[in-house]
């Protein structure tokens, strides 16, 4: 049997050039027209699975985005590691700032570039080339290894909560892992072990029934962008809180041991700014900037349209304006609370001349992990293996909508081994996973697999 | 020779297919992918007018869309009329609410329907065919006539009044027609007497380098979509005034007199409301609807864009965001002033994070009529003998920008006779043009070029 840093040696080659495969299928799960795309994914991944030697089949959901299940050779008695993953990405625009083609993922650097190579795709090939390492080395892993990966992640369906709900006999485990996490900062590898929730809505205002010369109409007829602009422009006070009467009812300050956690964390505001390419920010009052983002609730704007957006300028009052936005929430927060009393909120705020339509678009709660499990010392070791240090347990500003639903239907005993970094640009343009992550990934993964057998 | 109603039975035919030749051309200024458009209604008009016996040729101005000069045989001695009219037009979108092509001109149920129908193509040409008339029945009208049309009206440019600025020798006249306004309502012929100016602008926020992960930075880097929201949102307080500090020192209240006109007019709110396809709408405290529309400024945002705007969600703070908007402005009041003003306003609110860019897309001010001057009369009198009935004299919401220029830098005695309506969708969708005004507008123009003469 070769160790798993030999194998890597002679099959590093083969690896890449099967993630590149994986990477080039654009299997954008929000776009309708990209629906071909993600069953071709899905496809893609059980014909992976079956020429490893596990079995798999792909299961259909709502959304038509199947799910993967894969499984390796059944060992009576042996306990069960359930992987989890999403083979779905980001839509890609806005595309002129990519510098590279988007599904025509390079490698440059040390980097490989590409929509995916970073979430989640690059981390959750890490998984599977665990398992090819195992069964091409040994048959098969030394304990039962399951696999679920979805199609639906990055489009807030809820696809894969029902499949769960529905599946629980074949997806039972004893321990489940995952990739879709950030490490802390480069060098710094990390176990999530708090993800915040996330309500994603689209609100869109009627106003006249077709655009209309605001030289004609101005003054006197409603105008949605405008009404927009000033209810959404009231969801923060002057401390940057969110004005929804009861917002904050649910959330928990830190204790005294989650403050002294998140100051041991090697954080640099400035660093964090430049990141961004930002020279600061702002934010909730009395919080530091790591507060900021991993432990309180957020609102942010995602994308607004409304009226004439062409060249030049077009003197009118739009007929309609809409908004996307979303809540990050933190653990206690409902999603469906939220969702009622921001209707309440917005309602009370339309005008006369004016008709409001609310989409909840995606809601789900933020998590919590509990630390003192056996299998997550398992995880520590696994990763101290695989990356050279042992890693920090942090909380994360990001949402694993499935996550809760996992703790709660599956097992507790849920392990979030994060590989990516913070600044591979996950949503936007240039999107990028570091090659030396992805090696320590299939590393910290092989030895998981060793450490969890060793558990029973 | 043939009086103006005969001829109209005879020549009803050859006018509208000509006007259709001319609606045809999208002469659409504020898109360049229509420049050549423009230049080619431009040479559409300098042949029109060369075929009916004036001399014609078009001035090159800043724009590429050339200015068209026209002017009938000399006659010395003869006082001089010059006809102001624009041959460009609005943008389209949103094209799927038009029911018919919007350059494909049809007549339905005695409508012409078509971009620019109403704005300003076929009001424009209601003073062509007067020409026409003159020609064939005289050879030539009693006065001396000019014709400036120019194609940058829609695209709120300068190059207009620049070229009027430069050629005061060429268009030096005694009297200025133009039908660029809207009649009170239907049934209702009007003399526009008050005319709002309009500032435009387009204002960018811009954030992170690129969009970023909102779960990663939400909380701390400071998202532009928001701030513009919030931003904007404050440009009205709760009496809906306009909150940039002095925006309302130099408008002056309406005068006894003016409020007693006010009155005068027929004026329908809830008519007026329905016209715009709501059951009312909201506008300056202790104001009427018709005070509001006319005599009052006012602040629309036309257009606004930013972040993620496809189906579904992406969960980002977007790196940029924009609004294009514009404020109505009443005489006295500067747009330079505004400008600075403005500009000022918004700085003082930018956050840290975000970088501002305020483009400012055209301006120009209000305008007030001189009633007691003898064309005033004259141009009555045709109203009288087009419409059947005596004109109404009204201040407009909207804005031509030119009128103020014409004012100062070739006559006082400037008429603008009013021929569209207010329902027409001058802006928007179905742009229409009732051809019982077309037809009334030729006739009041034949005999407001006999009344002028007889003023001499």
């Amino acid at each position: 049997m070769l160790s798993i840093t030999d194998y890597l040696s002679e099959n590093s080659e083969i690896l890449k050039k099967e993630l590149f495969e994986l990477l080039r299928i654009p299997s954008i799960s929000a776009q309708t027209e990209h629906e071909e795309d993600c069953r071709k994914t899905a496809e893609w991944l059980r014909d992976y699975f079956l020429k490893i030697g596990f079995s798999s089949q792909l299961f259909p959901v709502s959304t038509n985005h199947p799910m993967v299940y894969a499984e390796s050779p059944f060992i009576p008695g042996a306990k069960t590691l359930l992987i989890y993953g999403h083979y779905d990405v980001q839509p890609v625009d806005p595309l002129e700032l990519w510098e590279t083609a988007p599904f025509e993922p390079v490698e440059k650097d040390g980097y490989l570039y590409g929509r995916g190579t970073s979430d989640d795709k690059g981390p959750l090939f890490t998984h599977i080339a665990a398992a090819k390492f195992w069964m091409s080395q040994e048959n098969r892993p030394h304990l039962n290894v399951k696999f679920i990966l979805e199609g639906d992640e990055e489009s807030s369906g809820s696809a894969t909560e029902i499949f769960v709900r529905e599946h629980t006999d074949l997806l039972s485990c004893d321990y489940l892992a995952l990739s879709d996490s950030t490490q802390f900062a480069p060098g710094c590898p990390s176990i999530t072990c708090g993800l915040r929730g996330v309500a994603a809505y689209e609100l869109t205002l009627f106003g006249p029934r077709q655009d209309l010369h605001s030289g004609m109409f101005g003054g006197a007829v409603t105008n949605p962008c405008t009404i927009l602009m000033e209810i959404l422009g009231e969801m923060h006070d002057s401390d940057r809180r969110i004005t929804i009467p009861g917002f904050y009812d649910a959330v928990k300050r830190l204790s005294p041991e989650d403050e002294e956690q998140l100051r041991f964390l090697p954080f640099d505001d400035a660093a964090f700014f430049e990141s961004a390419g930002v020279s600061g920010g702002i934010g909730e009052a009395d919080m530091s900037v790591l507060e900021r983002i991993t432990t309180r609730p957020t609102f942010d704007i995602n994308g607004i349209t409304g009226g004439y957006q062409g060249e030049g300028g077009k003197t009118i009052i739009p007929a309609k304006a809409s908004a996307k936005f979303t809540f990050r929430l933190v653990p206690n927060q409902d999603p469906e609370w939220l969702t009622a009393a921001l209707s309440h909120w917005l309602e009370e705020r339309i005008p006369e001349g004016i008709e409001m339509k609310l989409d909840v678009e995606g809601t789900s709660g933020g998590y919590l992990l509990d630390l003192d499990r056996p299998c997550m010392k398992a995880a520590a070791h696994a990763m101290e293996f695989g990356f050279g240090r042992s890693p920090f347990f942090v909380r994360e500003g990001g949402s694993i909508p499935i996550v809760a639903a996992f703790s709660k239907l599956l097992t507790p005993n849920v392990m979030l081994l994060a590989y990516s970094q913070k600044t591979d640009n996950a949503h936007g343009p240039n999107e990028h996973f570091c090659l030396t992550d992805f090696w320590r990934g299939i590393k910290t993964n092989v030895k998981l697999w060793q450490e969890l057998t060793a558990l029973d």
